[in-house]
């Protein structure tokens, strides 16, 4: 079924079931000329917008319209969880080309829906519009945060331990997967894929490093590990050093390295789209912090590095070389 | 110059400026993960999305950068206008082929910044990205009212007073001069192009309707007359009836209609993109809030009909004669 069967108002009254799924605080959802809730005074509010456009972001044919959903909010779910607070509302802006069939734009919004639900986020408002051709897809989120307990770019101070709360490179080997059409049979590979397609955003992560004391800047990776880890150190106008023994590689990205003759470290370094967390933390409070993060979820919190007093950024190599990275990864205008 | 000559990031720098036009309450702008911003306790939040897309809602060549910008961000301040809010914080996401040449971005920026610091409003974050041909623009508005003071769709009770703030069709009028490449020459002309390309959201109007005692429902103007006093009847459960010889018609769209062969009427009950506001008022209240609005707003508040216990929608001509008008207008996916 094709979307001018049914219209505008039609299509909006078929996918705004099961958008409010916490009610508590919503004065108006889907419906009114805006959405209206009450925020908590002790809470700070956070907004993050990201818009995906087909044939940039992704390429329709490739990718199922219930990974897509879950990635455009995926994305903005990781920002707010790289403030350190709680997702709570989001809005859907949609242009949709006629060719685009029902049944692709309602796997879109299973696969919001799925992702918003496990975070307990309402789906609360949006626009839903025509394209010429490409489908549009801009999401935001409205977040909450305790007023001092926010994450910022910007709080790192020298000599901080830098931390990552996962893996670096899968999303980027699941990518080369994807578009090389390569087979995804194993689990390696399929964990890769899964990477890629459907990233899990470090909320939880985001707000238990919130809590914890002597946490100082964070980020989310989305460009890659050395730009993203760049703009905390420009707005930090602090340095860095990484040590790539430390790197967080998983056996999937090795198994893959492997198999395609790649060098995992560079996947790690120069692999956007991990949606993972970077933070730096007070170096006397390291221990702790890394001791809590392994028993709260049962699993390694990567210390990567630390940050420095120049304004250098740099990977150490085992045998005690090292070698400047560029702060900037990719641009959306110039060839990267 | 083109965008790819400076890049993202320089894009970026480039239209930060005058963005933070009133920095209390903002505890991070553009440049972080999220915006940060505090709320007053007694306040309740607001947000509105709209996504404009190239071919279909407009015509690059055909639409200067300046007007662009400031519609776009027009629109969505009319939503929380209608709300009988303040807007405070706008997020743009701009979607943006290689094709475009710079200063035409750095005009829709202008255009947005001008009406943002009209209305006191933060340009506060937004995503810059790539689009493969079209020029693709989604703007967010974040806002807050009063907690007693909202105004909604669905507050209409039978025998209300149905307002609207200003004059309805020009916008209409102005797009047929625009897409008919008609003389632009005489001030009547003007007035209903500028209508069409610079229209003025009515927050001041909004919410000083919000503070009258007596005022229920409210919407703004955006796919028509007769389709927005349909949301409000539908979701209301009222009825309503409009009188023609008290629609407000401009002396612009008079002389407009009377030129090209048009019946004014029509004009004002399916023209959209009016972006004034349509409200209903408890019948002993009416006088006195036309009154308070003529002498704050020195013109007048027009009483354009009233609301009717049955579910009906109809306009009564001079002569008694009455006609039903269908409440949906402009359906994106549909033929209109």
């Amino acid at each position: 079924m094709m979307l001018k069967q049914i219209g505008e108002f039609g299509f909006i009254d078929k996918i705004s079931k099961g958008c409010l799924i916490r009610p508590d605080n919503i004065i108006r959802a889907i419906g009114d000329d805006a959405a209206a809730f009450t925020v908590a005074s002790d809470q700070v509010s956070l907004i993050t917008t990201d818009l995906l456009v087909e044939r940039i972001h992704f390429i329709r044919k490739s990718i199922s319209g219930f990974d897509l959903g879950h990635k455009s909010l995926a994305v903005n779910l990781s920002d707010i969880a790289a403030m350190g607070g709680q997702a709570r509302e989001a809005f859907v802006s949609i242009g949709i080309p006629l060719t685009c069939p029902l049944d692709y734009l309602k796997a879109v919004y299973d696969g919001m829906k799925h992702l918003a639900e496990k975070f307990n986020v309402n789906i609360l408002g949006g626009d839903t519009t025509r394209s010429e051709v490409d489908l549009i897809i801009n999401v935001v989120v409205y977040g909450t945060a305790a007023k001092n307990r926010l994450l910022c770019r910007d709080a790192a101070e020298p000599g901080d331990i830098i931390f990552s709360t996962g893996y670096l490179g899968d999303s980027k080997a699941g990518l080369y997967l994807i578009l090389n059409n390569l087979p995804v049979d194993s689990t390696e590979m399929q964990a890769l894929y899964r990477a890629h397609v459907l990233p899990q955003p470090h909320l939880r992560e985001g707000r238990f490093l919130a809590d914890q004391s002597g946490i100082r800047a964070a980020i989310d990776v989305s460009d890659g590990l050395s730009s993203d880890l760049g703009h905390i150190t420009e707005q930090s106008a602090v340095g860095a050093t990484i040590y790539a023994t430390q790197i967080p590689i998983s056996d999937s990205l090795q198994t893959f390295c492997a198999a395609y003759g790649f060098d995992p470290l560079e996947y790690a370094l120069g692999g956007g789209e991990d949606y993972i967390l970077l933070c730096t933390a007070a170096p006397q409070h390291a221990d702790e912090i890394e001791q809590n993060f392994q028993r709260q979820f049962k699993r390694p919190l990567f210390r990567i590095g630390k940050t420095t007093a120049d304004h250098r950024l740099e990977v150490v190599y085992a045998n005690g070389t090292s070698r400047a990275i560029s702060p900037r990864g990719w641009d959306h205008f110039k060839k990267n």
